[in-house]
């Protein structure tokens, strides 16, 4: 039998409403923000083939458009708060998949403890396909930008670059130093392509230290790019001190550059200036989040300049652009 | 050449962009509420062949997309004030369709008062698909909901019920008392399918006298339905108060059933205190959105009595659902 929305609703999404949703029987949510915060509101939306490979798992599906969106909030210093989700299937999807989907948002919700504020469901030819739109809040004034960093700032990164993209490698069956890996190893970085890790836990360190970040979803390098053109400098970053996979440290040329420019990181990159460098590093430590320096903002414009045992490492491709196959610019 | 999103943000968003965005160069934006508004959010998403045809201009694919979310937000009592919106594409999506939506976008924007605050562009397998969030203000303390409808309370409408169903008959060569219509009606009644008319203007009257209040988007029968459900009370209307399109009034009983469990009105339904009423009236033309008494909310549960000639009227289906050829209950 082809579902029903208001039944779906009823039975799935219910169930995940907080305050101010009305227990979805509205046509919108109040979203009430406190006077010494700032609102601070991301969208994105991600689509079978092109985000995820359409066998994933749905709850991981689910957990995926929610975290990127986690992860751009925590990027901002803002701690998350609640949601709002356009969900597309075919009227044809069976309630298993509905279940494992609300069981995937039941968890996180717990795990990050936000709500769900309103959504629409709609049946579409093709699909799944998921929009959400994630609210949080930055103390007053005190939200991050792309803009904001300034020569001489030190550039963070969090956990480790590559883990992405090894995962997908490894997914697809792309023969690599990822074969190598311990079985336990390999299910880790599968598992961290499809649903990544938003570092939320950093997002209160950001606020206080950070002079510009962003998340990585599109390859360090090229991220980088985007958060010195935004703060009007230019940047160079040290190869060797990027943390890779473990297992993948020390990797060879070739292999280092790709896992740069790879995507689904979902890490934080952050400038930070000198003289807050320590305390920055220190409270990423005591959130859980480590972060590591791998170079500096500088004077000037320009792509970021990627230093290899000394010498500037030649990028073919500096970001990864989803849905076409990686290739990008 | 196939399309590259950042040229696309750069070329025709950015333009849209308002205060708040951060011109579209950061990862999220920034929402300023006023200590005396409530903020009321909403969000919508419709795909081709579900809620527009395929062959729809894309100005006018645009303009649904964001004002299926105004009328949301007016049917609360607010104000609208900006959006986010993720957009689905195919990678050989023409410039030239780009530059049509956006040239509908901001339209809109001008004429609503309102600006884009964020969004995010995807490369798809079929579309085009637009997911919308939007916010509006509310006088604080007085947005308006589903609930909060009372017995005795009188029922309005505003505009005429069941023109977006004669446009979606005309637009499909459906025979009809539509085809008698001139020329002239015949192509507003099209339009008025395609882009709805969201009652902006009627929001401060809403917000001042409404009990209850909702857009009507599925057919007016089951979404009084729903406004009595939430209200916990039922509900009569006389059919032939129902204000119908110019030139189809007094239309006979099939057409009449089938005009007010039609979707895509995109009017307003409210239950407004006796002792409002008239203000209600009033307020609603001084706003240039007329408002017309239909019935009235009555103690009790169940669904919603349509009268006919003093008689019961039988209706086979009450609502009307998107993608399912309109069949529904």
């Amino acid at each position: 039998m082809p579902l029903d929305e208001l039944a779906v609703i009823d039975r799935y999404f219910r169930p995940l409403a907080g305050e101010g949703a009305f227990g979805l029987t509205d046509d919108a949510a109040r979203l009430d923000v406190p006077p010494d915060a700032d609102l601070v509101v991301t969208t994105d939306m991600i689509a079978g083939s092109v985000h995820f490979l359409p066998s994933d798992p749905p709850r991981m599906i689910a957990q995926k458009a929610l975290r990127v969106n986690l992860s751009d909030l925590a990027a901002k210093g803002a701690r998350p708060l609640s949601y709002v989700m356009s969900l597309g299937i075919s009227a044809e999807t069976g309630k298993a998949w509905l279940a494992d989907f609300t069981r995937g948002l039941k968890e996180d919700q717990q795990r990050f403890g936000i709500s769900l504020l309103g959504g629409d469901t709609i049946f579409m030819l093709g699909g799944p396909l998921v929009s959400i739109t994630a609210f949080g809040f930055a103390p007053k004034g005190r939200m991050v930008h792309r803009f904001g960093g300034r020569p001489g700032d030190v550039l963070f990164v969090s956990g480790r670059i590559g883990e992405g993209a090894s995962g997908l490698a490894l997914l697809k069956g792309e023969p690599g130093p990822w074969d190598a890996l311990p079985a336990r190893r390999k299910e880790a970085l599968k598992r961290r392509y499809r649903v990544p890790e938003p570092r939320v836990a950093l997002a209160p360190a950001l606020a206080a230290f950070a002079s510009a970040a962003m998340d990585i979803s599109d390859g360090l390098i090229g991220d980088c790019d985007k958060l010195t053109a935004a703060s009007g400098c230019s940047a160079s970053i040290e190869a060797e001190s990027v943390p890779l996979p473990e297992g993948l440290a020390g990797a060879e040329r070739a292999l280092l550059a790709r896992l740069m420019t790879s995507g689904d990181d979902y890490e934080i990159l952050a400038a930070v200036p000198p003289a807050m460098a320590e305390a920055f590093q220190r409270a990423g430590g005591q959130a859980g989040v480590p972060v590591a320096p791998i170079g500096t903002l500088k004077e000037g414009q320009g792509p970021v300049q990627v230093l290899y045992k000394g010498r500037i490492l030649k990028l073919s491709a500096r970001a990864y652009v989803h849905g076409r196959g990686g290739k990008g610019k």
